[in-house]
């Protein structure tokens, strides 16, 4: 029975990969890594490439970017999901790289559903990643949650509502996926006033990384993967260090 | 002027914490270990002694378990602020081990804000630590979060309105901290129709591991860094694998 590991590669810093998930790369016959269907190289495949030599990976095309419709990720998840199965026919071990972590809003989910249905009874295992959240709230100080603190985590592709209600709440906010809705996120922060300590920041740990006070946040379009945290309502004030 | 960096140890499993971990308390002068006040060797350090010689570790007491009150807590916590000051003034960098993450439910935050105050200017760091949802997440099979669903994360010290809340909405909910609350935390599952698929655990990554359907909670009370995940609504029915 062959094994298909979920391993987490954390938000961009290669660093910030568990001991665990390093091992599970070098333990895998083959590593799969996600990539665009325009080719780039993507942050798995970039933090893997640190541990593994890149005979090892298999690059694999999931059409993953914000402009795809539904049914087009989904017959590239399904197109995936037929190209792994094949490994797991020859290979006894197969990690799948995946930034954050494998059951946090992973492809890795919809992929080992799949995979499962292809060939029954792979063992699906996976290894936690540090989020985009976790490394936000250490890069900027702002702590995530302290005491008896509530923390809701909403991907704002869910709709407005969702954010506002958790925003409208006393604990701990984090938004993801914003992108384009950049606009919206800003006025449900300040119309709930949590504008004061909020943060947001994109590319993580990479070149390009982004780390802002919410209230720079004019509506402009931001990257898809941005992350936002408006802290818990808290007595003295303690919001990022921004 | 001196760096104190809280490094996140994950929830016990060694190979849990982060490479940057790892070479966060290997870079530093000494590394802090909270300790019970009975003097057992706890998780955080545990997971240290796997990658730095004890020479280099530092016991610090803090009244962490369960039956201190609060004004003792926070007498330990000055105390311990006071003896993690006197090491800033003798050592250029100092790592404090906590276990999961430093932003999130850690004493780390209220032991940076002491030593900021007693040694004006330290430049305070952290290193993001898996937390112990993502690792029963992992080992139970229990998907956090897919597609537009929110998550809430609860510690149940916070009473029992904030869970029941969370878990009348949609999205997945985490609950922290039970331990003696296990019969509200039953009782609160089984009213909102979220006891299947819903997991438990406890002492995750170390030999008494535990991780059980929710359904099996009778009450009895539990450990008190138990973690529960009820996943979202789901079509399919996708909760844990257990």
């Amino acid at each position: 029975m062959s094994r298909l590991i979920g391993v987490g590669m954390g938000p961009g810093d290669p660093e910030l990969v568990t001991v665990k998930g390093v091992n599970a790369l070098r333990g895998a016959d083959v590593v799969v890594v996600p990539v665009m269907d325009t080719g780039e190289r993507g942050r798995a495949e970039a933090t893997v490439l640190h541990y593994v030599p890149e005979e090892k990976v298999v690059r694999v095309v999931f059409a993953l970017n914000e402009r795809s419709d539904r049914a087009r990720r989904e017959a590239a998840w399904d197109a995936a999901g037929e190209r792994v199965a094949g490994l797991l026919a020859r290979h006894a071990c197969v990690a799948f790289a995946t930034i954050g972590d494998p059951n946090v809003y992973s492809t890795f989910t919809y992929l080992a559903q799949t995979v499962a249905e292809l060939v029954p009874g792979t063992v699906v295992e996976t290894v936690p990643g540090i989020t985009a959240m976790q490394d936000l709230a250490a890069r900027s100080g702002a702590v995530l949650t302290e005491g008896t603190e509530p923390l809701t985590l909403v991907p704002v592709t869910a709709g407005p509502a969702v954010l506002k209600e958790a925003l409208n709440g006393p604990g701990t906010v984090v938004a993801y996926k914003f992108g384009r809705r950049a606009r919206e996120v800003a006025e449900a922060l300040r119309d709930s006033g949590r504008l004061e300590g909020a943060v947001w920041g994109s590319a993580l740990g990479l070149p390009e990384e982004s780390i802002r006070p919410a209230a720079e946040l004019d509506g402009t379009p931001l990257p898809y993967l941005s992350t936002l945290i408006a802290p818990a309502r808290r007595d003295g004030g303690r919001g990022s260090k921004l």
